[in-house]
């Protein structure tokens, strides 16, 4: 039997309401946020998601279709027909777009309206019509969708990390949101888990002690961090000081919007970064991860997922993910959207520190009418370079 | 890979918000949908869903329950006791009533409490309290209700379709929602199914060129169609040119407040229409259809339910709904109630223009304090005859 | 075919819209009753829940963590850890307390945070952390925390009815809501049950003339009642005249605020009330029941769990659940919460009426600064003695 003593200080009776920063993590169209993400493209899909059988979508809380018309173009709609508002997620794929089955209009990848059956002549004002649709492009497996302002369009980016090749080495993207930790769609705000890019602490932690060795016996180790701003986001060096006497260099970064820029956590090669991934709000309650890597046989980067004691997230038992808890545990647990005003952040906290303050700083520049980190208009930049990846020194 | 180099125009970031007619599609009490529709009888089930096992309803947005008492006089109830809330759906019947489980109060059909057996003399009071009950009627096999002022109750209609039987004809009812493509319980809002009634366009389309031949052939063709207001509604007649020289005159209507007057499409027999169908808003959100019809055979009617390659909707697997829409797919998709703000009507849809405007012309009447089309309180007014058909000329 | 021919008076069309009372029904922390049962300590768990598993608990609308230190010491703590919010349900337990997965700040059963691991030193300010807790007590094979003001903290009480046992007797917990007649979580506002326990006139009908003797036969003698304040609630006296000659006097009491003393309806022992029952609010529209009993077999609380045909509730078809209702049925069907502006209470009805009346002169006493009835702060206080019983005279 327990009998408390002590005073009864601190008792949940007198906390006060929780609430959550609306402004960093809502994501529709017109909040703060939303108008930031908006002026950077989106993986939407992996290519094959892009097919003649029209396939929902939903980012950044917008519902939408997916397709590729018979020319192998994609595209990327407003569900509801604009005659009558049937999804054209049961439209038929042509040649020259997707036709809407109540009625028959036939839209082009662009939204132009170019029949109307039942109408005389096919449509007299059909040119009238233009179903809402974003402009899409297809680059390394992904399929990339511009959601903001027209005049605003940003080139879609290149990478060098996925631009030079070595002998043998292809691209290869994968939808399965690697690095979430656990099933394709996570269900919590997106910045829960692009906050944790740039905290290499609870690697040594979750992942290393408590859990068993998650990936390799070095991450284990307390590693020293050094955060900096970078020219896209804010990057965390960990210095870990190994048994042998060498010392592992690990840099890791979240590049603005919500690239993940992070070297394997397993070590299996040691250099620069060898895969990107790029964190997609479906809605302010959900996100999931599209990745593109350099690889040497396909299916590596599924092989990369998690396994804890073997088994992938979605095998492990309720038990098992109160035992062996990942990634998936310890952000979804933070709740739909982390209640930010019962945070305590310490010293260990002082990348997503840094990172909350840029987007901040980038709100206030797309409030003023200005453009974001990051955004370049001149097709023929360079590619970005990133400074992350495993060293041993 | 494909680039955009068109301007970028109408796309989906600059679309306004979407909204609905909430004062045509909103069905509960006060509403003035709901207000005009509570002017006429709805089907609420079928003669054998009133019983000695109690049944929820769910019509125009109010939970309610059926039952047939021991004389045989089905009875429906509001579902919480007068006495302490407990549901009839518990209740037990008996001769004179319903009696709630808890304390044992009983009900008559009309809602006469006639005993309270757990006070003095069976209830001294008993008189002063009723459940709240509305009116019922039987008739083509099914449960008519009267939800509406009471002092405004119109005489339950005939119809000519259902009362002159040819030789070995027979009335049959049904409650699988015939004509709405889909499962029982169709989940959105009424309009979008009774609209569809005035859209013989659509069959050309949904039901011919885009999932197979649904029907027949013949509807296949696209109609010339003529639209007008009858004694009751909107017709529409569509007219085609068959292969063979002949001419196919189709005339369906849609009758105030909810009735289906289809000619069967599978052509099977021509003449007029051989059966009703009358559209019950469950809410909001869901609508059902009851069916009474001419019949040879029991179960004729429920062999006139769609197949989609010898499917039936519940058969089917998500690709072949996607593959091969119906009524259902088509009319569900558009949302739970359409955005109408976001509709780009044509020539096509004079039907149902027709139709909104003879619902807002009554809507004014009810408002006014009038009845509106169609009722009748003389209990020797004569079935109503339709013009429908299949016409081969 | 029924036709109406009376005036159509009461129908359904002309009710009001329905309302409950909040303040006697809802129980969240800064509500008039929710402050009420805060001043009480409430049973949130049988002692096996505490254990090294983090178990989640719901009480009185508020979510939290149970678990036991390897010192054996029960802790009752909010979700969301205090650095990041990582729900402690994945945390580990260990001898001092919890360590949360994320980062590994560890938490004692008060919520002092004893170790960060990620920070210099393991946390140089980590003593000004607190983990929001409540005070938690073990008696009776139950936990029982005190959630309101730590200041008006009384002592947890003891029953005679619990600890004068006789030779051979034990004390058994039990947590799978005896006497609710359902599943363990009931869906349902809790003061619909509580008001059950002064509600002897439904014995007669819900348990013995309406789905067969749930009981006993002697249950379904219509009983005289007297109804009477007592020094912790309300009781209710039912006096039955058995065939035999012989009386059955029944006492059962509603102790505020959730405390169901009522003697077993099966009659297996006569003399005084055998188990105590609390009902715990889980939020506004569930509850459960914990109980503890004197017994002589372990189990024996578990096999006095209401069967219908030998069936428990879970094992009933819903036909059954209709035909065979019991407490749950009668009660859930009430609504989440019942709509007390649609009652007619009659002579019946006295027991709940004097459990409102005296609730409301709680609420009173608690909102001007008082403390309510039943609440000592004397630790030496006699346990609390009960004239409920079974009495055959």
């Amino acid at each position: 039997m327990t009998t408390t003593t002590l005073p009864d200080a601190g008792t949940a009776y007198e906390r006060k309401p929780a609430t959550y920063n609306a402004t960093l993590t809502q994501v529709g169209r017109g909040t703060p946020m939303g108008e930031l993400l908006r002026r950077y493209w989106h993986p939407i899909g992996v290519s094959a998601d892009a097919s003649e059988v029209p396939r929902k979508v939903r980012a950044l809380g917008e519902d939408l279709i997916l397709f590729r018309d018979r020319q192998g173009r994609p595209g990327l709609l407003y569900p509801h027909c604009a005659h009558r508002g049937t999804s054209l997620y049961y439209g038929r794929v042509e040649d020259g777009g997707i036709r809407c089955c109540y009625h028959g209009w036939l839209f082009d990848v662009q939204g132009h309206c170019t029949d109307q059956p039942c109408e005389p002549q096919g449509g007299l004002s059909r040119d009238r019509i233009r179903q809402p649709w974003y402009p899409v492009e297809e680059r390394y497996g992904l399929i990339f969708a511009y959601m903001g302002p027209p005049d605003r369009k940003p080139v879609l980016p290149r990478y060098a990390a996925l631009e030079n090749l070595a002998q043998g080495e292809f691209i290869e993207a994968n939808d399965q949101s690697i690095g979430g930790g656990g099933p394709q769609v996570i269900p919590c705000n997106w910045l829960q888990h692009f906050e944790n890019v740039v905290d290499p602490f609870h690697v040594a932690i979750l992942h290393s002690s408590f859990s068993g060795t998650q990936f390799v016996p070095q991450m284990g180790v307390m590693p020293e961090v050094t955060f900096d701003y970078t020219d896209a986001g804010v990057s965390a060096t960990a210095v870990r000081r190994l048994d042998d006497g060498k010392t592992l260099r690990r840099v890791g970064e979240a590049a603005l919007p919500t690239l993940r820029v992070i070297p394997s956590p397993r070590l299996a090669h040691y250099g620069t970064v060898e895969s990107l991934g790029w964190v997609l709000p479906i809605d302010d309650t959900s996100f999931r991860i599209y990745t593109a890597g350099r690889v040497r046989r396909a299916g590596d980067i599924a092989r990369s997922r998690s396994r804890m004691n073997g088994k992938l997230w979605e095998e492990l038992t309720e038990e098992e993910h109160q035992r062996m808890p990942g990634d998936y545990e310890a952000q979804v647990s933070q709740g739909p959207i982390a209640w930010h005003s019962e945070e305590n952040l310490a010293t260990s906290d002082r990348g997503l520190v840094l990172l909350r303050r840029m987007f901040k700083q980038q709100l206030d520049i797309v409030a003023a009418g200005g453009d974001p980190i990051g955004v370049s208009f001149d097709p023929d930049a360079p590619p970005i370079v990133f400074a992350a990846g495993n060293f041993l020194e």
